[in-house]
């Protein structure tokens, strides 16, 4: 079976470009070296082989179902596979030793994680969710919160969700209709209904800690009387809390993962005087927002991960798939009594594998690139601490969007380069197709990452955000010209969009109208997206180049990928940009009855 | 239920755009009228509605299988339909009254195929199956091969295949296997293993005619020995041919129609005394490819057609749904208490229906065009025969490949738009989305049509190709300039897009080395397919601009999509030609090992 994560590709990024294992010099991660760093990478890279590829497909062919108990029948395997995850400590990989945990930077943690992500996404949710929960309780719960729900969840023995989205509101998070009111005791009852809750029920655990966004009184309207709380499915009395599983959804894909409507509340399972579920809140009241978007900025690279390791999976599939695959002749040789060849030979499979490997590997560099700066954001030199969070918030939408359109349409080209193999359930590219359509829904619908980026992020004080990518991106721009040759060819192009992205910037905001400057806000996200992955492969170019034996296939192969971007990809953005500097009024002037 | 296709588009594209009562002047058509043509679609699309559309859903989640008696069992619906469909004379739509037909028009009998298509694309396919079949006997066979299995299939008795894939041959012709020797009566004997045949095996109807090729003694190496070859599931006396089936394929989508594993002449059905399955040549020995090919031509085009009508399933679907979807509230707007609005008010959501509608609409009036030269070339005035010919040839490629790349992409945003929703079984934009996918696959991968276009059809005849097409939207050209106003900047940008298209062509191929000009056929063939659309996009609005009642929402529908693809679309074509114009050698220097 073919590893469907390069663990060579990890090595090369981890440490041949982001060097790691520097990171060692910081108080927290003291304990740690390259050794053990590998070690981990190796742990969760035979656990993803052993207990997570075997049944990928066969969760997707089985899925979930309410049994006549009205419990939630899962295979048993994505148990066991999970088990074995937490058992090896990796759930609690990147949290405190006194918690349990091993103090791993989130470089390598979710590094560690994409080994699962890329054999087996559905069954490495679970993980993932619970990981994102723990670290908004141990950022913002008490010391008792911590005690109570987050150990047994770093120990695997809870599993954790995230409860937002409702019937009618789901990009809308102002209009939630959850309430929460205080009882007597200090806690709270929550009554409300809650859709699209990954995870949300399942006898996998001895319990699931939901984070439940609901109103409480006094808050004022919209997003500001948001308060977060947890509501946990078993009390610590043992009782069941009125959570109740409403119904599964049947999804195209990423089945193996529970999506659930949710009541909290409903009397299901508390006495009739009681009402509602029993919730406690985290952190002050009302602020219940900006604790959960710390989580949902963490969740949305965990996203963009996700995204990235089923672009992956595709790639080394039909990377293996093109390489035996013999068909045809090359155009220049018409003898039909000659062998056929391998399809890799005929250019345009290559154009379909150089497309994938510039958007997967381009994509994980991105990804474990803002995982370092979430390390330098927590543990690096107190000085740059300001300008990496700036930075982190500039990439995060880039993050979620980026791979999730991209490497979604490297798994199609996956199935494409299988010909009628791939549209068939014999192989693996149609899984990951299916999966890898949910990503760019949730965590923020794709359109949503555009206003967040342009009307948001990039303007942040002042403009500070662009101002801080075009000073990053400017840095590997220098060095790449000091470089000469192709390299500073690549770093001209970028050089020249980065330009256009400042003037764009400029010129959709220069009427001052927030309804024109944003009519276009995804093509700005996809413009951008695709300069920043430009920069992303410069940077890997740079680290080919300054490798021991660059001239090998490994260092040819990231040199080809990134011609492939900047000659196929980058130049995509010129009509972007001209669109955006036009002020295109198409949609906004689209009278709805017309279409 | 949302109709999936708009009859108000197609009565426009028929009526108001292509004048096909015009061609009631012909003697073929001679006892047609608007009346005729008028009645033909409404029959087609009421039992679209009624008889294909209600288990459109329910096929796609009862996979065929095959019984323990080693038939085929489909849901019995799918049979209702087809033969609801057949007998009200629609399979023989086209054909000649004394077979039984209706002597319509390809592009009336192709709208009216399209209301079932986009009802229910698996079932709708085995009756386009069988008219591309009957198509080519009627032009290729005997008088007595047309009574024996024409007359059949148009009555919806028999259905068709055709066979050309083998294990190891797909997209490579000259490399199938399957053999054909002579018998003493003048028949052949078929052996080998034909691969993914849709509709393969069934118990539909009486019998299916397979068309066959396979290998004559005596043609040479590569295509020039193959023949094509009627074989029959059973023979005239009424015993079984020896045809057996394997297997069938599972698939991601368009679950519906069988895909199946044949084998020819194994032994299965027949004594071991005999060598094969038996098969009657048609037409001259070593022809076959010629044959086929005249009856691929016109099945890239039905692809076409099937992957625009699922298009339009999800254009109207998403529509529907985000006219009475309320999210969120406009940008300029952040009073919470305000009533969330339908989210087709948000920009974003408006550029996903413009996109959609740009492409399906774009798609299905590229897609009767060529119908309509189908028309013109078979009863159309003879002077101009030659010359539709070769635009015929030249769109082909385009006609199949477009629209089953962008139609796709409008099924993807059709599923964006329902956001959650649209990834659940809920819905049926997710089933357009994997139904859809298959079209880039089959009757000619996407790349193969880029070589197709570059490497044959523009430069055939020393350049006729390309001065054809150029020539007839130049005409188009003309017209919208002298319209003046927003049609003649289209024209403009259309002009210069046609012009770039020449040099391009003239570049690629200016070194004389074909391995170099066809490296990226597949950015030829998408460049030039955007101009193609763009061209149809302009027809289109001259077609609105001239309506009586030319400001009504619909004519305002058709000059918006317009507007959104030369703003949003044709300017992605400068990238692809500077990509072309320079020669790219990215994909033929990349080594192999590199990836």
């Amino acid at each position: 079976m073919t590893e469907h994560l390069s663990r060579r590709d990890i090595d090369f990024l981890l440490h041949e470009w982001l060097d790691v294992t520097s990171m060692t010099s910081r108080p927290r991660f003291a304990e740690h070296s390259r050794e053990t760093f590998d070690a981990v990478l190796d742990l969760s890279e035979d656990i993803a082989t052993k207990k997570f590829a075997p049944h990928n497909k066969i969760s997707d062919q089985t899925e979930p179902y309410v049994g006549d108990d009205g419990k939630v029948v899962l295979l048993p395997e994505i148990g066991e596979a999970l088990r074995a995850f937490s058992e090896a400590g990796l759930i609690a990989g990147t949290f405190d030793e006194e918690l349990g945990g091993m103090q791993l930077p989130n470089t390598v943690a979710r590094a560690a994680m994409s080994f699962i992500q890329s054999e087996n996404t559905p069954t490495a949710s679970y993980a993932f969710l619970t990981v994102g929960n723990a670290n908004l309780l141990t950022t913002y719960g008490t010391a008792e919160q911590i005690d109570t729900w987050v150990r047994p969840m770093l120990e695997g023995r809870y599993f954790g969700t995230m409860c937002l989205s409702e019937p009618g509101a789901g990009s809308s998070l102002a209009d939630i209709t959850t309430k929460a009111v205080p009882a007597d005791d200090g806690s709270y009852r929550i009554t409300g209904t809650k859709m699209w809750i990954s995870g949300g029920d399942h006898e996998l655990t001895e319990n699931i800690v939901h984070l439940v966004l609901a109103k409480a009184p006094g808050g004022g309207p919209g997003t500001k009387g948001i308060s977060l709380f947890i509501v946990p499915k078993v009390l610590a009395d043992g009782t069941r809390n009125d959570v109740a599983l409403v119904g599964l959804n049947h999804k195209m894909g990423n089945r193996g993962t529970t999506n659930t409507l949710l009541n909290f509340g409903d009397g299901t399972f508390s006495p009739a005087t009681e009402s509602g579920a029993v919730g406690y809140l985290v952190g002050d009241l009302h602020q219940g927002l900006k604790y959960m978007f710390n989580m949902m900025n963490e969740a949305r690279i965990g996203v963009g991960f996700m995204a990235t390791a089923l672009g992956h999976a595709g790639y080394r599939s039909s990377l293996e798939y093109a390489k035996v695959r013999t068909q045809g002749r090359p155009v220049d040789n018409k003898d039909p009594e000659s062998a056929p060849i391998a399809i890799i030979e005929h250019p345009d499979v290559k154009r379909m594998m150089l497309a994938q490997k510039s958007y997967v590997e381009g994509a994980l560099a991105l990804l474990l690139y803002c995982a370092a700066l979430l390390d330098d954001e927590q543990t690096g030199s107190p000085e740059t601490r300001e300008r990496t969070h700036t930075l982190l918030e500039v990439l995060t939408p880039i993050a979620k969007s980026w791979p999730s359109q991209w490497c979604l349409e490297a798994n199609s080209l996956a199935i494409q380069v299988h010909g009628g193999y791939g549209y068939t359930k014999e192989f693996d590219v149609e899984q990951n197709y299916r999966d890898n359509r949910l990503n760019p829904i949730h965590e923020g619908a794709h359109g949503i990452h555009g206003l967040d980026l342009l009307g948001r992020k990039v303007i942040m004080n002042g403009g500070e955000g662009l101002g801080v990518l075009v000073e990053a991106i400017g840095e590997t721009i220098t060095k790449a010209r000091a470089e000469g040759d192709e390299v500073a060819e690549h770093a001209e192009h970028l050089a020249e969009a980065v330009g256009r992205l400042g003037q764009t910037t400029a010129a959709v905001w220069a009427p001052g109208d927030p309804k024109l400057a944003l009519a276009n806000a995804t093509a700005y996200l996809e413009a951008a997206g695709h300069i920043v992955v430009a920069w992303m492969w410069l940077e890997q170019v740079l680290a080919a180049d300054a490798a021991e034996n660059s001239d090998e296939d490994f260092y040819q192969g990231k040199r080809a990928a990134a011609r492939y971007f900047f000659a196929y990809e980058l130049p995509k953005t010129t009509a972007q940009f001209d669109l955006l500097e036009s002020l295109d009024r198409t949609t906004i002037d689209t009278d709805s009855a017309w279409l």
